[in-house]
Order: structure tokens, then C-alpha cells, then sequence
């Protein structure tokens, strides 16, 4: 435990990580947009829709071909890998709400693995290039992964939300 | 390209993968379900839901607290790594479906980083064990990250669902 580790707030709790990880992941391509401070991104997707702010996902060469069809999905779900945020933090207290919180009870980038979970808009393709509306990351995130966005797979019936955004702040 | 590797179908197109990974991801625990071939488990979410299939999200000792305040979160979205997976095919010809597709139009476990993503209905918790509905995976699925389920961020706002399903089949 490193309670007193820097940038740790007040009854925030950090565990020791593990000596070594599971498994790798690839760096697909690059996430573009117009935010390079985290004071400026949006604070959540939903800010993100609000303020139209299309953002640009590049796909490497080597993974390109795995664009085929991508037309037929106008909704997709981007994974993102928030390569600034420390891994460590198993309660945290959000800036702006004041109450300890498991850390999977955040949307927080803060988490053992910092993968990000965003369904986008897609407004565009240029071959390795996608036009997009609905990320709120810093420019330059790595890319993970692009799914189709499927209701049964990405939404729960009755899950509502105004309440849920107001009672577990996303950004720490 | 590796067109004549073992298991690719007449179609499908594989990449050479690069020879080191980018970043790395712990395990935070494992996903028990009822299901130890691939051939039973449900063919997606909206499967396992129907079938009121209950499974067990089990949170390593090490991450437990982090689980704090969960309750008060009746959605999660679960990402977990699909361990059996292949990660090479950048083209894919789904069984029943016989069309090639790209793999990011497809929720195929085979992608470069095989990251699953399912929001499921919390049925009850005991201390760092989950009972959820709406996981399709095999027994023993590696935990990644729980994360509250919020519409704003999990779902895009009118995206339609059971054409979507049948034009992309999950299962390869």
C-alpha cells in the first residue's frame, strides 16, 4: 500500500501491482483530437456529442485491411488505451464529488488496466481514416480496438443515465 | 500473409503480427459461466439473456477493494480477454454468414487485441464475487476491468439492433 505516494488525495488507496502482466496488447493506430491538456477535454462522451467535436481514428497500415465492411457500422465502439493514467489506485476520490469510490465504480482512466470503452458516431471514412463524434481522450491515445456497436451487447435495457453520470464522475 | 495457415477459411486473410507487444494487461480475476466448449456458450449477449444464463465475475484479492460502492451500480460493462482467441486474421468469413468481412466489422472473438465488451445486469454480490447475467464467454475467461454502464458513453442514441446482429454475427 502507498498511501502516501504522489498524487494520491486524501483517503485514496493504492495496492502494490503485480511484478509482471498477463498478457500484451497492440498499439493499433493513433486517436486525433483537438485536446493535448486533460483540463481540456470533455469531461465525459456525452460533452463530447454536445460540443460536436469530431475527432480522427487512424488505423496503422499492418490492420487497415480489417476496415473492410466498416461502412455498414455507423455506430462503433472504440477501445482506447489511456497510456497517461497509473494503474495502481483501488479507491479513488473524484475531484468535484468528494466521496471515496471503488475504482470499478468510476469510469475513471485510473485502473489496473486504463483500457477506455466509447461508442462513436461515425461520420466519415478516408481509407485508413475515420471521421468520429463521441471521444473525449487526449490527442495521440493509442488505438485498441473497433467493434461494431450492438445494443444487446453495449447497452442494458433500463439502464438510465442523467442520474448515474451525476453519481460517478468519469475524470478524476 | 499466412493465406494457408491452419484454421483460416477459403477467404480469410491473416498479417503478420508485430514481434512485441506495446503495453501490457494484469488479470484482475476470471469469469466462471456454465460453459466449457465454445459450442455451448450462447452465440451473444442477447443469447445469454434469454437464456437467463447466470455466471460469476470472481475479483482477485489483490483488486477486491476497488469493488467498493459497486452496489451502487445495478450496470456494468465487463471487458475480458478472450485467451483462445487468434489475433493475426485482419479478414474473416463467419460461419453461417459466408461473407468476408473485415474484423473490425465483426464482434469475432479473433482481433488484434481480443477485448471483450458486455454490459450485464448485476443479480447480487458476495464480497469480490459478481452473479450477472448477459456473459457469453467460456469458463475461466480472464477478467480485464469492470466499469459502471452508463447510455452516455455505452450506447449511441438510436442505434438499432437486431438487423445488426443478423449482418454481423459474432461468432466465427
Amino acid at each position: 500500500m502507498a498511501e502516501n505516494a504522489p498524487d494520491i488525495r486524501p483517503g485514496e488507496r493504492a495496492v502494490d501491482l503485480p511484478s509482471a502482466c498477463d498478457a500484451g496488447v497492440y498499439f493499433i493506430g493513433r486517436i486525433r483530437t483537438p485536446w493535448t491538456r486533460r483540463i481540456d477535454c470533455p469531461k465525459n462522451p456525452a460533452e463530447a456529442r454536445a460540443r460536436k467535436a469530431v475527432c480522427t481514428i487512424e488505423v496503422d497500415a499492418r490492420w487497415a485491411e480489417g476496415l473492410m465492411s466498416i461502412d455498414s457500422c455507423p455506430h462503433l465502439l472504440v477501445l482506447y488505451w489511456m497510456h497517461e493514467a497509473r494503474r495502481d489506485l483501488m479507491i479513488q476520490v473524484p475531484r468535484h464529488h468528494g466521496e471515496p469510490r471503488g475504482t470499478f465504480a468510476l469510469r475513471s482512466p485510473v485502473r489496473p488496466n486504463p483500457i477506455a470503452a466509447s461508442v462513436v458516431d461515425v461520420l466519415a471514412i478516408d481509407g485508413a481514416r475515420l471521421s468520429v463524434i463521441g471521444l473525449d481522450c487526449l490527442d495521440g491515445t493509442p488505438l485498441l480496438d473497433l467493434k461494431p456497436h450492438f445494443a444487446s451487447a453495449d447497452a442494458a435495457p433500463g439502464a438510465e443515465d442523467s442520474q448515474a453520470d451525476a453519481e460517478h464522475p468519469r475524470a478524476t
